[in-house]
């Protein structure tokens, strides 16, 4: 038996063991990627709680960086970066409700090299950006091309990192606001968390009718904060299952996975983030767990796990979380 | 002669010594507010550059708290508050030109107690908040109403504080998102700046056709900060002037009165907002009035003007400003 | 009669029309300056409470810049930056007192050019610092030597600014810490607060016996923020006059003039700065004018007076404030 | 052969494989524990480069927390907690060199229950403090007295945590600054990193003669971030070596173990101590791994690996690291 088998996903999911339909997303069916997480876009398709949907995601530059030449300033036009497929519309998905996005497997399309990693002007993390504002000289501006293939992410003659894929930016869309894609926050938006990747299950707080999901920015790997700016970001073929929880009401987006579960926080300053997080997992422990509220707190500090997203996007993301061995019933 | 004669508006804005229409934007004419700034909206008037506008402002609670026992927490729900005027359309107005907006004047508006300060769960400055989220228990909800007319704003038998009326809530729309009217960004926004009253020019980055201009959240009066999270907030009518300046290309928005000139950056943490705030004012000091840009940073070090808009929304607002005696040519 | 007379300083303070001795701290006198604030050197001076002491103070290069060839960089050596004098005395102050230093008159020491402001590698609010660690190379460094007497800073030929002198680093030794005085810190430090010159009281809480008071960092003028990092550094003769105020009890300094009462808090992020200062103001309304808790922080929202020290010290710091005019009994 | 014979202790430090003299710091040698981290306290022992030192350290609250009526607020006076053993001298050790502490094995001492984890007022990361300064009541204060052994830390009858024993507060003195034994900072200080357990070796600048080690703060486990304050506190048995590395002028501490290598830095807000750390990772690749800088920090952004220390003291801790496995030469 699969751990998915005991996820929240499949104990409290609407699917319940229904016949899951399969629908492709290809790039032709998307048309028009989308720049903005909101509430005014139209839907591209719709489904049923448990369906699974075979998704052609562009990378986060729109496959405008081809060669190393292709400067992100000179090939790019903000805010139009950061494309992403959707709006999903998920049938009885409404405010006060979640949708579970288990990521089943993502593997690269297109030609190599595939991945694309660049130093962007004004951006990152070791910089001078538009919101931390200096008059010092930008860094210089960068790409890199590297090969991708499920065996590995081949950054340079002496490194060969692995392939650890994962989606950057997952959400569904907020009740009045329209995001653009480059931020994340309580919708999800762009997290860049490397835990969301094939295995992962995310919850995602619903606003609207039909949770109107989205989904893009797949890196072939990433580090913790993803400090340079970018990651390796890629093409992909990413196959996802959508379920839904009813009312189960949640403020910020969480996550699961075979070994633990993990609250996510966006915001600025980074403690602010980390904060959101650890706030959100000492209520689910208290909530879900059967965890008194000060002894969830006191035993987080010496177990919790925090993981970095990135802190160099318009908003920081940190998820906090517990290992399952420690959330068995007494 | 008035010092608007020499204002940057005056100067270089495109209406040019036009005859002024008068526009009338009254409640029923609005129909509905706007709880976001955004280009989804459709627009409710469209004026020349140079034409006045009279505008029937709500207040921040919509008029929904009548009496003191009205707790927002009741009576109000989020993302719904802080209702907006607009959008207007500027005729002529494109991306990378400046919306100028003059406040002629503020007169207060409808039946006293009109004005309404409270405190919220979870919001203002010395208590957690959706994102600065702790354990704490939630400070104590509280409505103040208040009588307020031209000649002061009263606001307990001990104190009356002078009427100084000024705009929360100025923008023009961005280009792809729809932000919430409790943020303040680069579009303007929920910038709570005391300056931003009667005798002052708002100048507004356009990123839409025709601006889409958005104006509510009329305070009575507001101290640095607005530290327990709202001002007097009240129903207003507003005349304001707009003029458009072609092709300035602002990436944040500016504000000019008689005294001195001020760039506004909102960002979190407070300090990115000032660093925002102060980099735009060294570099207009040296776009735009002739000085070396390290002269103009070590100055301003030594005669810089600060002033906090709020700390309590999801950004702060910073001001920062030089006073008009040092800009006169050599 | 002078304000003064009904300051706190003078209503609780332990002098009680005792008449002064004057006391001199002449550079001879002091002799080695020092670059800690703390517990650990030597007293210079013993005052009763009351005393005046004129004292020669350095400025924040002990002099080291002489001309604008003398880069920081050349001839500095960090840590040893912004002597201060003292420590000095005060007897009666034990734990748990304050110490109050009024400011009676600062006049400028040595030749002219006698200012000096400085652009310093990794030092200042729009640059990478060692705080703030950026890949970025580092602005130029730059010197300026200015004429300064008491009736102007000659900046520029352009440029004449106001003379408004104020004490950069005013401070009571912590209990056991001893800090570098370029931080802010609850034992005052390097606050950099334009408002702390002639007319103004500081209140400083007491941690050890005789309270070990340093003062130094003399500036002719500041800008709100001191963003470049210097002000316009100057040697000083000033005049103090020092008083103790038994068992006040206070966590951080406060300051007193003739228009104002303010709370003073240093910390980074900026907004945690700002939260200091208006909370202590909040306590301090409650404790000593008669306001109830709630009511003072909603008033402050509509009538605080926030003022930015510098953002550019390894902690940041803010004064909140109110006019006195609202705080007369009822 | 261990990978201790390939690190940067062994191959860079003085000791040469020197045999070298175990001593012995307990209780009654140490004497007076210290509260603060500076260059004026009176050392304890001297040590040659290579030498192991047995070090019987208190745990934070100095064993006045003997029960779980014990409350932090009513046994212990601030700032007298987390005392520190030392300081020790290293002989040769001068400003611009770093100390290698190796930590060879940590065991518990005194009777059970032996660990301490405590809520205090104004004190932790989801609760206001001292410097996020609100006007929110306390959480409750509470203590956890907890049973630790090699093989487990027995927190409830539900949970058994693994015993993971690390040093909490590790420095060498600053040069002029004496700093509270709960703050870190470029000296070390109270970093409170899990990694710097039994198999790590920490690097720490010298800035004074002799390095002057300073130890303490055992914990038995601890979670990213220690969310609550404090981690399971344990007086401890912490045997260490101690080499000397010349002249390798670091400007912040770095760990090293089987593993990776990681660079540590501490500030506020949380963005600014992972920017420490990452940029000093960058430096480090670049200077002694044969990396381009623009290289080392894309890749970093793909297989950076973050540890979050506390976001709960003075100032945050964050360690930046990176696989050895990348670092081999080409």
């Amino acid at each position: 038996m699969s751990w998915l088998d005991s996820s929240i996903m499949r104990l409290r999911g609407a699917a319940q063991g229904r016949t899951p339909d399969t629908h492709s997303l290809t790039e032709a069916r998307q048309g028009k990627y989308h720049y903005t997480i909101g509430p005014y876009s139209s839907p591209v398709l719709s489904v049923k709680p448990g369906d699974r949907i075979v998704i052609e995601t562009r990378d986060a530059f729109e496959g405008a960086v081809k060669t190393e030449q292709d400067l992100p300033s000179k090939v790019l036009t903000m805010p139009f970066v950061n494309p992403q497929n959707g709006p999903i519309l998920v049938e009885g998905a409404q405010k006060g409700d979640v949708l579970a996005v288990y990521i089943e497997s993502m593997a690269p399309r297109g030609p190599n090299p595939r991945g694309t990693c660049a130093m962007i002007p004004q951006f990152g993390a070791l910089t001078g950006t538009t919101l931390t504002a200096l008059l010092s000289e930008s860094l210089p501006e960068k790409v890199r091309k590297i090969d991708v293939d499920e065996q590995g992410v081949y950054w340079s003659k002496r490194v060969t990192l692995p392939y650890k894929p994962h989606i950057g930016t997952l959400s569904c869309s907020p009740e009045i606001d329209s995001i653009n894609t480059l931020t994340p926050d309580a919708h999800g938006g762009n997290m860049d968390l490397p835990d969301m990747g094939p295995g992962s299950i995310t919850y995602l707080p619903v606003q609207t009718e039909g949770g109107r999901l989205f989904i893009g920015d797949a890196h072939a790997c990433q580090g913790d904060g993803e400090v340079c700016g970018t990651a390796v970001e890629f093409p992909s073929t990413t196959t996802i299952e959508v379920d839904l929880i009813k009312g189960w009401g949640l403020q910020w987006p969480r996550l699961e996975n075979e070994a633990l579960i993990m609250a996510i926080g966006s915001a600025r300053p980074l403690e602010d983030a980390a904060r959101i997080a650890y706030k959100e997992l000492v209520l689910w422990m208290e909530a879900e767990f059967g965890y008194e509220r000060w002894d969830a707190y006191m035993m987080l500090s010496q177990c919790g796990l925090v993981r970095l997203g990135n802190f160099v996007d318009p908003k920081y993301t940190v998820g906090a979380g517990i290992s399952k061995k420690y959330l068995a019933p007494e």
